[in-house]
């Protein structure tokens, strides 16, 4: 291997992420309990404002980079000129040396809202419609199983505070690296700047999630074109399509040593 | 009581909510599962696009009106003249006598990313820095413990299909609407334009959801003035931060007989 691992673990004594606060229990009894921290984070390319993301505010160049390219707003590394977070008034600006088609053209831009879906473009849509993924590389529900237990086991925001999603990547049965945030679009979209910044290549990995596996996730993750998607939370039926579609190997409910294969099947040894 | 309920259930044999597919389980054998149908629902206010949301498309009047209550675009039931979903372009219009002032004027509003916020509106925030809720009604614990497992046994698309978020209003020891959604604030959104179209006062109900307890879900129970609010999941610190503002009794991490009363502890009577 060519290149090195930044390895990247929760941080969940980091107490800019968790709060400490003063509770009830159920009888009454008054106890400290930890609650994760949420702050809005607006996103700008050059003078365009792109979004204003609800995070806990850890690795926001990350966060702004993986959502432009998951967006297909940027696209290539050396485009970019500089990052720069503004702590003060919680914003990072990318600038680039040219200005993106998506500066050019707002026109196809579609706001949706939540849980399921952050912020999409229709030209993402069309664009994923056109991938598929060719990877050969296969995994055995052994290695699955422990890199499961590896990850429930990993100190994190999750186990301290609760109310937070991870996103994990691995290579073979390493877990190279972990994001938390309180939407599992931006764990993945910290992910994704990760990847692209450190030009980690995606062909031979496995990315884990604790969220569902929505339409969104399943287009960002073909997007950055690893082939394997599991998680340990439920599907949605235009998710299970997309994955089809774009040969993505996706596993769902995936819990102690069980786990529903939903697409891709020829990249599970499901025999060891 | 003076009105007649409505009471709303999961629908969890409608075929437009959920999907039969197939899979392979982790022994490689074929089986069949069910997902959750997402699919976009454009919201428009007279000609103005609002916001795309990710919806399992049930109650979409309901969704539209609730979510625009919910961003304070429309504050009366009386200027609502007429609510057409466009069911071929998964689109609903709602129609009013005069023009919003979100209308006169788009500038205050903030785009967010997803999981942890959908869309707000600087407006919002302001306005719900000025609500304390003040009804007096109180609850018990085991109140509390008896709805839970009503509700955790009541038939549902999550108990059909996972991957969805559930909304259930109560008044006493009774469930009056069970509404779900791939977003929890879709689901909570729907509750909100039913009780608004039904005229259902809020304050001497108790809101119960199984999603986190975000900001968002907090600005939302107080805009809609219900003085409890209830969940089996946790909670972020601005979400607890607001809710001591506007004296929203909140209660996290509610499961069999536990919970972690956060704000509001005067309604909650744990002698019982």
């Amino acid at each position: 291997m060519w290149w090195v691992f930044i390895i990247i673990k929760p941080k969940p004594e980091n107490s800019h992420l968790v709060k400490e606060i003063s509770a009830l229990d159920q009888d009454g009894k008054r106890i400290s309990t930890y609650s994760i921290i949420e702050k809005p984070l607006s996103i700008y390319l050059n003078d365009s404002h792109i979004v204003t993301a609800m995070t806990v505010g850890d690795y926001p160049k990350y966060l702004a980079v993986g959502y432009l390219i998951n967006q297909s707003i940027i696209k290539e590394l050396d485009k970019i000129e500089d990052i720069e977070v503004v702590k003060e008034i919680n914003t990072v600006v990318v600038r680039t040396k040219e200005k993106s088609l998506y500066e050019i053209n707002k026109k196809n831009q579609i706001k949706t809202s939540g849980c399921a879906n952050g912020t999409i473009f229709n030209n993402v849509i069309e664009e994923i419609q056109k991938i598929t993924l060719n990877s050969s590389i296969t995994i055995s529900a052994a290695q699955i199983y422990s890199l499961y237990k590896v990850i429930s086991l990993t100190p994190s925001l999750y186990l301290k505070s609760g109310a937070i999603h991870g996103c994990v990547l691995c290579y073979e049965d390493k877990t190279l690296a972990y994001f938390e945030d309180v939407g599992r679009h931006n764990a993945i979209d910290k992910l994704a700047g990760y990847m692209f910044l450190n030009k980690i290549k995606p062909e031979d990995k496995f990315l884990y999630t604790t969220g569902r596996l929505t339409s969104e996730m399943v287009i960002k993750t073909v997007m950055m074109k690893i082939p394997i998607l599991a998680s340990r939370s439920g599907y949605t039926a235009w998710g299970v399509e997309l994955a089809k579609t774009s040969n993505l190997t996706m596993l769902g409910r995936l819990r102690g040593r069980k786990f529903t294969l939903l697409s891709g099947y020829e990249r599970l040894s499901l025999s060891d």
